[in-house]
């Protein structure tokens, strides 16, 4: 793989997740800290007029906006829409190649601690996923297919990830969560460098990787209304075993509803407040350990 | 004191704090819940536009809208100000009268628990406060002046009153708070039903109140924009006693800020997602034991 030339940060991609809008402030404003010798570092805010307005998003999801089609549709033309060709020229090396690494800053209500979403299972994205999981037990590192990022603002890059922290209520700064993401995206810089320099640093000779195999939706009458919550039980219990008959969601009522599936499979995303519109009260994941002397 | 004769129960007052909107939507399917043989109870929906759209708010806080003066000025035509003068409307007895008893369901990203926002220490109201606490320990009292509450939903009835849960994203059903706020307001309905029946349930002597005093904003520079965070020490930490020299803030740059007050204050609605547009970091208050027999 050739060294990493250009990296770019992007925080506000949703502008209600304060966390990375104001991580990627301190980084606009101490440029210093993000500058390593051998590659270009640039600061993006994804989506500027929602961060004014502390909304997720102005017309349409902007992190939807992504796929090739829609990139090289000119009758779209929502906010998000034309935001998103922006976008995609701004991510443009001096050279006219899309940047190297794109890490996409995101927060969520899941307890979801520092968790670093992948598109792909690529070498170094591993490597780096590992590098990163000595940084804290916080760190997790789920996978889902290319078929589903593709329409993700960090998919303009072929080694373009997004962070998930939290959980932490949207419009809301945590301070601890604050420090935890900088250092994390610090540290991500870090590794590119002494990859540059041919110094990779040591890293585990394990990974556990969540990869993303559906979703369940909250249930709902014909009106499209959920009638349940997600159970008490399972609350902010993202990346731990659910197994056949654990109770997942509670009826307004207090009825229980159980899980009926018949492999232990490990929720995440559990009630993110911007998925109640998407349909998912939770996504699911299979739990892997990797080899990575092997990969 | 007359009997209570008319009780509202509003939900979706900010239409993205969706206990109050779920609670509300539960008692208009089982109005049996909420049926008392001796009062009149009445369910509605504060924010219809703001709950369809999951906002706090189309054009302004609809929480804010409710002075005489402005109820009474016709050229106040936002949606909020409109919907404002409809509930002025709808929350009137068959005799024309302001209903004798409003609560409004709010939720707080504050650690709040389930707490009880008086708008004065109308012995009617201390002694229903007094029965609550002893629901739960999560339950506390607040009060604040008059001359702030005059702009409140609840201040159209003398015996209005606020239940604001926390802590909750918004944006968010959680199933534990919304199990305890309905069991609070059915126990409030129990109470009312109680006291008209003259057979008021026993109270303990003494409650402890909270008294709102004042609100810090968070430091910001010349443009307005935010220079510190909640410090993580402080973080979820409402109710509980800030003293001199207690840090309270933390920059950017991990520097802290010290409470410098002398007086021992007890903050509440820290870090409360809907107050950094309103400058305010968190309220303040005094604690203090009223002697309800004395009341």
């Amino acid at each position: 793989m050739d060294k990493i030339s250009t990296v770019a940060i992007v925080g506000g991609t949703h502008g209600n997740e304060l966390t990375g809008v104001y991580v990627a402030k301190k980084f606009t404003n101490n440029q210093d800290l993000i500058t390593r010798p051998s590659f270009l570092s640039q600061v993006v805010f994804g989506n500027p007029k929602a961060i004014q307005e502390c909304r997720r998003y102005i017309d349409k999801d902007l992190n939807r906006c992504f796929s090739r089609a829609d990139l090289q549709n000119s009758t779209l033309s929502s906010y998000e829409d034309t935001r998103a060709k922006e976008i995609q020229k701004i991510l443009l090396s001096p050279q006219g190649k899309p940047y190297d690494v794109i890490i996409d800053l995101h927060t969520t209500t899941s307890n979801m601690g520092l968790s670093i979403l992948l598109s792909s299972e690529h070498p170094f994205l591993l490597g780096l996923s590992a590098y990163l999981s000595l940084l804290s037990d916080d760190v997790k590192v789920c996978c889902s297919p290319k078929s589903q990022n593709a329409v993700y603002l960090d998919s303009l890059s072929d080694l373009g990830f997004a962070i998930e922290v939290g959980a932490v209520a949207q419009g809301v700064l945590n301070a601890e969560l604050f420090q935890k993401t900088e250092k994390l995206i610090l540290a991500a810089l870090d590794y590119f460098e002494a990859y540059n320099q041919g110094k990779s640093p040591q890293i585990p000779g394990t990974l556990t990787i969540y990869n993303y195999t559906g979703a369940i939706d909250y249930p709902r009458n014909a009106r499209g209304e959920i009638e349940a919550m997600i159970h008490p039980q399972r609350q902010f219990k993202d990346y731990q075993p659910l197994n056949s008959g654990d109770p997942i969601f509670l009826t307004f009522d207090g009825r229980e509803i159980l899980y009926e599936g018949t492999s232990t499979i490990y929720p995440i995303f559990i009630n993110e407040a911007a998925y109640y519109e998407k349909g998912i009260a939770m996504c699911l994941t299979q739990k892997k350990t990797v080899n990575l002397s092997t990969t």
